[in-house]
């Protein structure tokens, strides 16, 4: 299809995705004259993956790019895939410097049993918000955070169940990104009406 | 203090401080002269804060000063206050549209039995997750969903024991505002390294 049916079909401007093309977010398309490409369905689907990063997520382009680029980078085991895609992924636009509260998440991590490589981005995340949390005057320790852990192990098993079933490595990494990417806006939007219900429970009679 | 010394102790830039005084992020100080104030404890906090909600959070000046409004105005019992402080935090800076599967995320609460403000923008926040990822061909239904929604049940339970023991209502609804947006991020870290952990576990013999 010409640019101008991939733009109708995706919703997406030409302008815009004349911008994906340059940055690299968007595979050219297969060259037909001087002024013309043809694209394809692959082309249509990575644009709608592209809008939900940036959509949904708000993500840069070049945050975009970099997870874009993890996936279609690794092949191999499922385990190895599924690490380097979601490792790539980083929490948020921060700069993620070295909290002072480094350290304690490491012994935490250690404490928990899990399996966690010594440069995942989540590490510094997690020790960034009790650097905020702690400023801001907010008790929060391992003794805080332990309960939550374990929620969040039987979460995700959840989030790997739905991985069941999916041979290809290439669409199982792909599926894993847009379950922890895009599910995470659903999750707390979940703990957030949860939040509303259960003090609703404790101060009404 | 002055303006030059709340800069100092917050780190925070005096042109940055400008800004936010400008914008009504922070209350002015007590004019002294013509052309200086002096400021207090007070505003150091609550620069901590307006820091924490837009650099952690990445919330917009507009967004922010709606989450220190609703802090500010809402007094009486505590269900309400919390209600309101939560529920005015918009989930992310996207513009809430009715999505099409609004009637079903209804629907999904009513069946949870959760009591929750029929406006409440998470609500809407679920729908248009629901939304992206069946147009990405990402199957998410009800069944996906209510494990998920179990969890969340139990980590409000937690997230309102903390609350536990603050009587002064303001201070719980600040407390209640910063563990539900400041941790955030850290849950959602948490559940990266568990699904990590959780992916070592099912591939590695």
């Amino acid at each position: 299809m010409r640019i101008s049916e991939l733009s109708r079909r995706s919703g997406v401007s030409v302008t815009t995705i004349k911008y994906y093309l340059r940055e690299g977010l968007l595979p050219p398309g297969r060259q037909t004259s001087a002024t013309q490409a043809e694209y394809d369905d692959e082309h249509l689907r990575r644009l709608r993956l592209v809008r939900a990063l940036t959509g949904v997520r708000g993500l840069s382009v070049s945050t975009t790019r970099e997870v874009l680029d993890a996936l279609a980078e690794h092949t191999g085991d499922t385990h190895r895939l599924l690490g380097l895609t979601l490792g790539s992924v980083r929490l948020s636009e921060e700069s993620a410097g070295k909290a002072p509260e480094a350290g304690e998440v490491d012994a935490f991590v250690k404490e928990l049993g899990w399996d966690v490589h010594e440069s995942a981005p989540a590490r510094a995340t997690l020790a960034e918000t009790l650097t905020t949390l702690r400023s801001l005057g907010v008790p929060v320790d391992r003794h805080t955070l332990l309960p939550y852990a374990r929620l969040a192990e039987r979460t995700a098993v959840l989030d790997l169940d739905q991985l069941d079933g999916l041979t290809d490595p290439l669409e199982t990494a792909e599926r894993a990104l847009l379950l922890t990417v895009l599910l995470e806006p659903a999750l707390m939007a979940l703990r957030r009406m949860a939040q509303e219900n259960e003090s609703a429970r404790r101060h009404t009679s």
